[in-house]
């Protein structure tokens, strides 16, 4: 077994390896050094759009290790708004050009980037170098080389770097990844596992190449591409992909629909698709030897659920992902333990990704081995 | 449009064409010319193996224009049980090498192909031969070549062709037809389609490729083939494909699960999976602009239903599949006119499936335009 799947194969565990077994995981900084271990940590929120509007700030109430300490946007209205809405003091408030000088600013511990993906690297970089613990949403960045940036600026700055992926905190997934490793259906055979939804505004960022790297495959596909490596705890050897585009106005910069397959080191295939191009996709099932689980919705903020061959349901009480996403963040800072999605999974996915364009755009399968 | 894809655009209707349009129809066996037109086709039975037991001779006793006549079996035991308990005449029981006396007999119509893959051509061809019209199961055979020899030989006879598709009679699939033509959720985006089971006994010709041609894709994953065909209305012009073997024991002869993506002009793209390795998956789902529809089970004997993202049922009554079958089949004989199922059709499924399966060996994608 390799590092990369015994990486996977914790998914379950909360940690207890020491500090010194982690390279990337240097000095302490000052301010956690000399806190309260039961303190909140400061975040720092950066990008103030929809998911930190509407999930993003309304987690952080609900969490216990955590607390929004201060704000960078490039939008002084935005900035005004927080500023009142949150009861923000003046000296926490950043644009992009200033959030270096966080590195004086005590009160914020975490910085957790929530731009458009082709500007992660960017606001990790200054993140870390500004001596910040950093959490980045997905997908990671736009190529390897980025997200290796962003993990080794971390790395020397001496600070962890998680990303986003709150189905790692989601109980239903959890319970997914148990039934696999507990192989209480047998051996796990194939998975199907899809998200997709149809897009709207077509001026989005999201449908331009340069902020998003990519389409639906970058922005939801993968949750399908994680789903498919949790539940089988293993890294994909082997690539098929194929897209289409029917509305070539719309999706002139990303793909509109693309469909790849993965085949796992033991043998397990894996088909999934992603689209903005229709909704109702958004589930996962995974066949064993002697029954099969799902979760359908599988991914969203609430009412994932699911069912198994057995006619059991699947259907445990999940909380708020992103509040659970970001205390776990805190505890593996305040107990100097490793995150369960650091850098290295993020890249992975990327790595992935590009596989799976390449296949597409070359109608030839892609060795990742 | 193309020939192929009008004939697939017909699904819906029952054909009108006269007579004289249709090269594959020459001229009426004597049988049927002096015959009551409402009289039941005299039907024999090739192949007595678990199909035709337990499911078309139950079936035959539901049909209207049907009737059991005769059968061809090399087991001088099934032939002792089965004269006895459809009470047939010594005159109308044969065997592979005697099938061909069939020409002076006029008690039966129709041979209904039911052995091995990789015999269809030869059963289907002496039946010709003998001057009778063929119905044959799926999959029509082993090789393009030899369906074609299949097409041919009843086309020199003028005698009529059909597969076994009993599916094209199946009210819940013709409602998914329905839903896809009249564009009830808008255009068509995406089909996923999977039918697979774990197969037992390691000896059965299923599991060899000398008699099978191959594995679940030819066996079921045919049934989630033709429906993203008939839902579609379109050929596919593109098919990648992966396959994998977990045990190269019992599957050292025939591929143990098979998933592939196909692409059609429209840029429909479609993802099935078939497999003799696991239970549970015998669905599928189509997305569209608008909403989508899904049959889950899709292909069994009964029970077939589903649902729409609307919240209405798909749950229509379907009666025996078999038996609509061959009163279809027997009713264009009576009248003249072409079965929607045609050896054509089956000759498109194993040129599809060659196609996926040089597809999941080469690792690379195959045109089919």
């Amino acid at each position: 077994m390799n590092s990369r799947s015994s990486t996977r194969r914790d998914f379950l565990k909360t940690s207890t390896l020491a500090a010194a077994s982690l390279p990337f995981i240097g000095a302490l900084t000052p301010s956690i050094r000399a806190a309260d271990p039961g303190r909140k940590l400061g975040f720092a929120l950066v990008g103030l759009g929809n998911l930190s509007t509407n999930q993003i700030v309304p987690a952080l109430q609900k969490t216990k290790f955590c607390k929004l300490a201060g704000i960078v946007t490039g939008s002084s209205t935005k900035a005004e708004r927080w500023k009142a809405q949150y009861n923000l003091q003046d000296k926490n408030i950043y644009n992009y050009d200033t959030m270096e000088q966080m590195a004086d600013n005590p009160d914020i511990d975490v910085v957790y980037v929530v731009t458009p993906n082709a500007l992660h690297a960017e606001h990790t970089i200054k993140a870390a170098k500004a001596g910040k613990h950093v959490l980045c949403e997905k997908p990671m960045e736009v190529s390897s080389e980025k997200c290796q940036q962003m993990i080794d600026a971390c790395k020397k700055a001496g600070r962890q770097l998680a990303i986003g992926y709150r189905l790692h905190f989601e109980p239903n997934n959890l319970e997914c990844v148990r039934l696999a490793r507990e192989k209480v259906f047998g051996d796990l055979k194939f998975i199907e596992a899809d998200f997709g939804f149809r897009i709207g505004d077509p001026k989005q960022w999201r449908l331009n190449r340069a902020l998003a790297g990519g389409g639906p495959l970058m922005d939801v596909g993968i949750y399908a591409l994680q789903a498919t490596r949790y539940i089988t705890g293993e890294e994909p050897v082997l690539v098929t992909a194929v897209e289409t585009v029917t509305d070539p106005v719309k999706f002139k910069d990303v793909e509109e629909t693309i469909a790849w397959q993965l085949k796992f080191p033991s043998g397990i295939v894996t088909s999934s698709t992603s689209t903005y191009n229709f909704n109702g996709m958004a589930r996962y099932q995974a066949f064993a030897e002697n029954g099969w689980f799902e979760l359908a919705p599988a991914y969203g903020y609430n009412g994932i659920q699911g069912r198994r061959s057995d006619g059991q349901a699947i259907n445990l009480e999940s909380g708020d992902q992103f509040a659970a996403e970001m205390d776990n963040f805190a505890q593996c800072i305040l107990k100097n333990q490793p995150t369960k999605v650091p850098g290295e999974e993020g890249l992975r996915d990327i790595k992935i990704m590009m596989a799976i364009y390449e296949a597409a755009r070359t109608g030839k399968s892609v060795n990742l081995a």
